[in-house]
């Protein structure tokens, strides 16, 4: 099958293009940041359209490949920090990347599925157990009000135009690439040769940590699936929290070495203490989650040492 | 005070813009659309930007003017039909327009308060009585997904970065200046000799028609009052439901002799059966709500007979 793949540059599009390319479809990407031929080809993308989601480069790429059956939209805000410090540059890769994108389906691909990776900061920092995808959704930070603007435009344009879309929000993704967050910024620390590193946070905060190899396969399982209902959220999470003091423990365990882990109790405004999947519709699919976090965290270490340069 | 209004050429803000400068209040306007001169001079504009809701142009206004105290945001797509077709376009009017003002208000003018016009499209077509503004937003149409967008950005700007907003959601705003919709059309056939008119609907349809110059009152209230809460959304309605039928036998009547009325029975899709505002809160303000429905439609008709060309 023919796919496209935006923001097939970032850390969970790498992934994914690679997943897509090994079960035998022709995969084309479009998004911003040069990817040098023999990168590309190594990642198993046949093109890769630099550019802005917008109608021509959308031609331009259709004209290069063809109409895809299947786009899987990654593109987007990538950082609650960033979205702080530039909300209108969050905003514009997250909404008027998707706006774009769903008005180009509309009039050239109507017949295309949209698979979108959402993010579990639309349903807020308000919400203790696991969060069922019907849960209120009430954002925090500029990124997460413009993911949930983002599902709202797949709402609009399933229910009036019949564009289908599938929503996945993914909670705590991790893997080999992921160059910040936790387990980058321990590695980091560790590798200078720190032995006592101070995190932020109390350390008791709850994540639902997914690895990036089972998100690209889920992600990827989308596009075989018939859906019920024209737009579908689902959960992308294991329904297991984990406290980032355990995530810590295992790190630097992997690592190997003496190192100490200590917390500064200062918890960042608006970071949920608990953010962990309902699993439930995602396990009916049916999916099953294949690498246990043990063994992601001594792969992203062993990355980390051997890889990431 | 100095105040700015968006979309000031448009049907509300033409009434709002001669109530706040009737107040005193020295009132600039940008948005979309030629005014001449003297037109500006008489509907109470003192400065006039003809362009699109962006950086530069509000600049540009700032420096023909000063910064606002208050911005009444009214611009934005004004028809669910057209957001049918071109949705693309609403989007542009009605979300785009809205972050471009969050985010200049956020860099140059943080002080201001914002009175935004929603609509109580965003509630949907699924609530049967009066509707408070916690009910659950469901829209339908494009037009009812990017104002509900708008307000959800309003919600993020307000949480985030402390730019105040108030949204009000308008209900079935009529008067004097209205090209469209029920009473237009209805006056437009009578006045080319129609006297058995055929309107869609059942007729049972209720809505909660609302003056536009009560709206303008309204909106400009919100100028001198203090908000709790640094977002806040209201219903701009007076909490009564009056059906087509009875609206449509009123502007028979009001427009004299002999006409009769029928209704098709086809029901556009997505039209809601009732949309009526529980009206708590903004009796609460305290407002209240001035002309009679029998009386601003028979206005109405005296408007369209002697002015309207």
């Amino acid at each position: 099958m023919n796919m496209w793949v935006t923001g097939a540059n970032g850390f969970i599009g790498r992934h994914l293009v690679r997943v897509l390319a090994d079960q035998g479809n022709r995969v084309h990407g479009i998004g911003h940041g040069a990817i040098g031929e023999a990168e590309r080809r190594r990642i198993g993308l046949e093109h890769w359209l630099n550019g802005e989601i917008d109608a021509a480069n959308l031609n331009a790429l259709a004209e290069r490949s063809e109409l895809p059956s299947t786009i899987f939209h990654l593109a987007g805000g990538s950082s609650v920090g960033l979205s702080i410090e530039q909300p209108y540059e969050d905003f514009s890769r997250t909404v008027n990347s998707t706006v774009r994108l769903l008005e180009w389906m509309r009039r050239s691909a109507s017949e295309c599925r949209l698979i979108v990776a959402s993010s579990a900061a639309v349903y807020g920092a308000h919400h203790s157990g696991k969060i069922p995808e019907h849960a209120e959704l009430r954002p925090v930070s500029p990124y997460g009000h413009h993911k949930l603007m983002m599902e709202q435009l797949c709402k609009s344009y399933a229910a009036c135009f019949a564009v289908e879309s599938t929503v996945v929000r993914l909670f705590s993704v991790y893997g080999a690439f992921l160059r910040k967050q936790l387990l980058w910024d321990m590695c980091s620390r560790l590798q200078r040769g720190q032995r006592e590193l101070v995190l932020g946070g109390t350390g008791d905060e709850l994540r639902d940590w997914v690895h990036v190899n089972d998100v690209a396969r889920l992600l990827s399982s989308f596009a075989a699936r018939r859906q019920q209902e024209k737009f579908q959220a689902i959960n992308g999470g294991c329904g297991e929290g984990t406290t980032v003091a355990e995530v810590a423990d295992v790190v630097t365990k992997s690592w190997g070495g003496e190192a100490g882990v200590r917390f500064s109790g200062v918890v960042r405004p608006g970071d949920p203490f608990s953010l962990v999947a309902d699993d439930r519709k995602v396990r009916a699919l049916p999916f099953a989650w294949g690498v246990p976090l043990s063994q992601g965290i001594a792969d992203y270490v062993r990355w980390f040492k051997e890889d990431a340069r």
